[in-house]
C-alpha cells in the first residue's frame, strides 16, 4: 500500500475562496482582508463589535512528554475541529503561526498531517501573512532606537552595559547569538556586547500574543524593560519613545488570520511565542475571536502538558479571562512504549507490558490537568503498528485514573476516525462540569508561585535558588511586579530538568539558573537549564535542497 | 487657502477595488492575488501568457540634479500617468516600493504628492505586500548558510577574512554597520568582522529588479559572489547551495504590485534597489509586464539623469532588452533658482536672471539624454510662486536647447493639470522617432566604460583610479566579467563628485574609490566618494511621533 506523504494530500486538497470560509463564520467579506484566495485576515472593527456575543466552548488539546517517536498534538487539535464539524457542531481550530527560519534547517513542520492538516501548508511555512515579520520590524525599531539615543547623548543615563533589549532575526543563525556592535570609529556609536534571538523568542511576540486589543498592544510595548542605568532603574520602551511607531508596524499583525482545513472547516492560525522562555500558545485574539464565531473552539498548546498546559492555565487563561471546558490529553502507543523502555527500532513490534509501564507519565499529566478544575479526556493517536492489547492497556489504565480514552484515526481517515472522541468531547464541554481555576493567585510571593509548579506539576521535592535570584524576585516584588504570573523555562522532555528522565519521576529538585523579567508580556521567566533562543543549522541544512520544480511548486521543504 | 496636505488627500481617494483595477488592464480576477481590497500581485501563469502580444509605448520620468527646493519626479510619473489615461489613452505607471526602515527616521515618503499620488500610501510606507521583507529574510538566509558551512569544517575553504556578503536589515541601524559575530565560544563559530546593509542595498533587491522570470532570478542568485578563497578564487551562493531556498523565499515577490492613483489608474508598484550602488528602477517584470498591458508605461528612474537615467539606459533597458520612446526631464523654477545660486529662504522671490543662470544644468542633461537617441520633453513642475516671466525663461532655454518645456499643474489640479504635456508625449512617443541605443557597447573594456560614463555624461577630463583598481578591473575581465555594465555610486546633487558643485561643471576629475562586482545582478560597482549603505536615525527620529490615533489611523508617519 501506498501511503500518501502530507505534502501530497496538501497540495490535492479542494480548498475554499477564504470568503466561504468566513462566510460558515458569520464574518462578512468586507470584514475580511484577503491575501491571496485562501488566507485573510479579520478586521479589528468587526472583532470589536462581537463584544456582546455569548462565548463557545474552549478546548485545550495538550499531550504527554514528546517522545522521538511523535504524539500529533496539532494532529489531533485539527482532526478534533474537523470531527466536531462532521458530527454537526459548529467548531472552529486555532493554532499557532510556523516560524519561518527553522524550516531551512530541518524539514518544515507541516500544520498537522494525513488527513488532518491546515492549509495552505507553503505559505503557512514561509512568509504566511507577514506577522512574524512585521515583529522582526518592530523588536528592532526598538532596538535601533536605544542605540540611537546613546549615540545622541544618552539623555536617559542608559548604562551601555546593561541594555537588556538584543535584537531579532526569523532565520537559524549561530553567528548572530553573540555580537558586538558599533564598531568602526565615531559615526557609528558606542561599541558593545549584544545578539540575536529569533524572532518567535521576542517579548514583542509574547506580548501580540497576549494583548486584547491595540491600545492594549501599545501599552504592554511601552511597559518593555530595555536597560537599566548604573543605579540599577529601569528604563521603559515608553521612555524611548518606541510605542506608538511599534504600535503601528504591529497594527496588521495583530488582525487575527483564518485559513481552512483539508475538510474546509476554519482555522484560526496566529502568534507563535517560544514555549519556554514565553507561553507558546496562539493569541488571545484569535482564541477570544473564535469563541464569538464558533460553538466550539479547539486550541493547543506548546510541548507535554507539564509545560504547556500550565502556561495556557496560568498565564493565558488567567490574563485574558477565559475558561476552558475540557482538556484533551494527546498520547500515542509508540510513546508510551517509549516512556516503557523500549528503543525507538523495536517500536513496531506489540509490547503490551512496556506499554503499561510507560503510561506512569500520562497518568501524572491527567492529575496535574484535573488540579486545575477541567475534565480530562484521552485521544489515543492510532499508529499502523498499534495492537489491539496495547490500545485496550492504555484504555484500562486512563479508566483507573477516572478519566476516559478514545482511540483516534484522524491521520488516515480525516474527521470520520475521530467522532466517537467529538462526540464526548462535546458532551463534556456542553455538561458545564468544569469548574476552571488557576494553579496559584495573583498576590502568591513570586517564588511561592515557582514552588506551587515545582511541586504540584512537576511533584519536586524543592525549588533550588540562590541568594541572588531570590533577592531578585523580592526586588521585583517591591517595583510591583509580585503579582505577575511565572513563565517556567525548562526541558519538554522530562518533568524533570533532566531530559532522559522520563516517565514519571519523585524527590527530584528544580535547580533555578535565572530569573528574566518579561514587564510588557507580564510574566517573570523561571530558567532551569540551558534555553537556546537562536537555532543554528545543522551540518546539511534542508535549505540545500529547497527549491521551485518545474511546475512552480516548492520542494524539499517538507 | 487652505491647502490639504498629501495624507489628507490619500484619506479622502475613493479607492476602486483592486479587480476592478486589474480589470482595467484585462488582468482577470484569478490572475490576481490581492493583498486586501486595494493592492494585489499579478500571477506569474498570467505573466508567462502574455510574451506574444505587442509592447506599449516607454516613457521615462528623470529630472535634474535633485536641489533641497524638490523637484516632484514621482509626482509627474503618477501626474502624467493620469494625464494619459485622462486624454483617453490607456496607460499605467510604474514605480518603486518604498523602504520601510527610513520611514522611521525622517517622515516617509508619500508615492507622489498633492493630486497626483498613489494609493494605499499608509501600506506602501510598511510592509506593503511584504516583498522588502522577503528579500531580507533570502539575503540573511545566505548569510547565515556562509557561517554555517564554516562552522562545519569549511569544505569550500572559504577565506573568512573575505566573505564579501553581509547581512541586511530593513532599519536606520548604525549599531549595525561594523560588527563582530560569532562571539562566544565554539558553539557560535569562528569569530569575524562582518556588518549589515539596509535592505535597499542588497544585491538580492537589484537582482530581483533585473531578473526576468524565476529561472533567471535563480540562475543570477546562484552567480552572486559570496567570498574568496585565500588564492582568491571566488566562491559563490551556488556553491554554498542556497540558490533554491532564496528562490522559493522569493518566489512571491517576484510578482509584479498593482495598486491606483487617486485618479483610479493602475499604477505597478515594485522594486526598489538602491540608486548608488544598484541600478535605482522598479523592477524589469513590472515595465515588461505593464508594457504588455497598456499602451503607454510612464516609469521612473532613481536620482538625477546623469545617475538614474543613464543607468536606466545602460543596465536596465540594456539588459531587459527595452527601448525608450520618450523621456520626460523634470525641472522646477525653484530648483533651477537655486541653480542659478539663489538661497532657500529667498526662493519665494521672482528673480527671472538667477532662473536663466540655473538652467545650465537643465541643459547638460537634455544633452544627454539625447545622446542615448531618445527625444526628451521638460515638464516644468508648477509651484504657486512661480511667475510668468520665470517659466517663460526656461521654456525659453529649453527651445534653445532644441527641446520644448511644458508647465505642469498635476499637483493641484491632477490629470487636469498636465493634458498639455500627456498629449505631446503621447504624440512624440507615437511618431517613432526614438532612436535608443546605449553609450557604450558590451565589448568596451571596464575602464573605458568608466571614461565613457565619465566624460560623456558628467563632462568629466578624466577618470582618475590607481593600479589597484585597474589591476582589478582587468582580472575581472579575465575571469569573464568584461562585458558587464557599469553602475555608478557617486553624489546624486552634482555631475561632479563634490555634491556642492551645483550646474554644469567642466575640467573636473572622477577619483575612483573603490570597485565592486556584482556578479549576480549583473554590474560592476564604480565607487566614487563615500557611499552610505545603512543609514542612522536622526536625533529626533520621526519614529518617536508616529503612533495610531483613536480612529485607529496612522499619524506622524508623513
Amino acid at each position: 500500500m501506498t501511503v500518501a506523504s502530507d505534502i501530497e494530500i496538501a497540495r490535492a486538497a479542494k480548498k475554499k475562496p477564504i470568503r466561504e470560509i468566513g462566510d460558515r463564520l458569520g464574518i462578512p467579506e468586507d470584514a475580511l482582508l484577503p491575501f491571496g484566495h485562501d488566507k485573510a485576515k479579520i478586521s479589528a472593527e468587526f472583532i470589536d463589535g462581537l463584544k456582546d456575543r455569548p462565548n463557545g466552548k474552549l478546548i485545550l488539546v495538550t499531550a504527554i512528554n514528546p517522545t522521538p517517536a511523535g504524539e500529533g498534538k496539532t494532529t489531533t487539535t485539527v482532526g478534533l475541529g474537523d470531527g466536531l464539524n462532521a458530527i454537526g457542531k459548529k467548531a472552529a481550530i486555532c493554532i499557532r503561526e510556523a516560524s519561518l527560519g527553522p524550516c531551512f534547517g530541518m524539514k518544515g513542520g507541516a500544520a498537522g498531517g494525513g488527513y488532518a492538516q491546515v492549509v495552505p501548508m507553503e505559505d503557512m511555512n514561509l512568509h504566511f501573512t507577514g506577522d512574524f515579520h512585521a515583529i522582526t520590524s518592530a523588536h528592532n525599531l526598538l532596538s535601533a532606537m536605544i542605540d540611537n539615543h546613546i549615540y545622541w547623548g544618552n539623555e536617559l543615563e542608559i548604562d551601555q552595559r546593561r541594555v537588556v533589549w538584543r535584537r531579532v532575526m526569523d532565520m537559524n543563525d549561530r553567528a548572530l547569538r553573540d555580537v558586538v556592535t558599533s564598531l568602526g570609529g565615531v559615526a557609528n556609536g558606542f561599541p558593545r556586547q549584544g545578539g540575536f534571538d529569533i524572532t518567535v523568542a521576542s517579548e514583542v511576540m509574547a506580548i501580540l500574543c497576549l494583548a486584547t486589543d491595540l491600545a492594549d498592544l501599545q501599552r504592554r510595548l511601552g511597559d518593555i524593560i530595555v536597560a537599566y542605568r548604573r543605579d540599577r532603574t529601569a528604563i521603559t520602551c515608553r521612555e524611548i519613545k518606541a510605542d506608538g511607531a511599534m504600535t503601528v508596524l504591529l497594527q496588521q499583525a495583530m488582525q487575527p488570520n483564518i485559513v481552512q482545513t483539508l475538510e474546509n472547516n476554519p482555522a484560526f492560525v496566529h502568534g507563535g511565542p517560544f514555549a519556554n522562555i514565553a507561553h507558546g500558545c496562539n493569541s488571545v485574539i484569535a482564541t477570544t475571536t473564535a469563541l464569538k464565531l464558533a460553538d466550539y473552539v479547539v486550541t493547543e498548546a506548546g510541548f507535554g502538558a507539564d509545560l504547556g498546559a500550565e502556561k495556557f492555565m496560568n498565564i493565558k487563561c488567567r490574563k485574558a479571562g477565559l475558561s476552558p471546558d475540557c482538556v484533551v490529553l494527546v498520547a500515542t502507543i509508540r510513546a508510551m512504549k517509549m516512556n516503557g523502555g523500549v528503543t525507538k527500532d523495536n517500536l513496531g513490534s506489540e509490547n503490551v507490558d512496556a506499554v503499561r509501564d510507560g503510561c506512569e507519565n500520562l497518568g501524572r499529566h491527567i492529575g496535574n490537568l484535573k488540579s486545575f478544575g477541567v475534565p480530562v479526556v484521552v485521544a489515543i493517536n492510532h499508529f499502523i503498528s498499534d495492537t489491539e492489547a496495547e490500545v485496550a492497556a492504555v484504555k484500562d489504565y486512563v479508566a483507573s485514573q477516572g478519566a476516559e480514552a478514545y482511540l483516534c484515526k484522524h491521520w488516515a481517515d480525516g474527521s470520520a476516525g475521530i467522532t466517537e472522541l467529538a462526540t464526548r468531547v462535546a458532551q463534556v464541554a456542553d455538561s458545564g462540569v468544569s469548574q476552571f481555576a488557576p494553579l496559584y493567585r495573583d498576590e502568591l510571593p513570586l517564588f511561592e508561585k515557582i514552588e506551587a509548579i515545582a511541586k504540584r506539576i512537576y511533584r519536586a521535592d524543592e525549588v533550588l535558588a540562590d541568594k541572588k535570584i531570590r533577592d531578585q524576585l523580592r526586588q521585583w516584588e517591591a517595583d510591583g511586579f509580585g503579582d505577575l504570573p511565572i513563565c517556567m523555562a525548562k526541558t519538554q522532555y522530562s518533568f524533570t530538568t533532566d531530559p532522559n528522565l522520563r516517565g514519571a519521576p519523585r524527590g527530584h529538585s528544580v535547580p533555578v539558573r535565572e530569573v528574566r523579567l518579561s514587564a510588557g508580556a507580564g510574566f517573570v521567566v523561571v530558567i532551569c537549564g540551558e534555553i537556546m533562543t537562536m537555532p543554528g543549522l545543522p551540518r546539511v541544512p534542508s535549505a540545500e535542497a529547497i527549491g521551485l520544480n518545474d511546475a512552480g511548486q516548492i520542494e524539499g521543504l517538507f
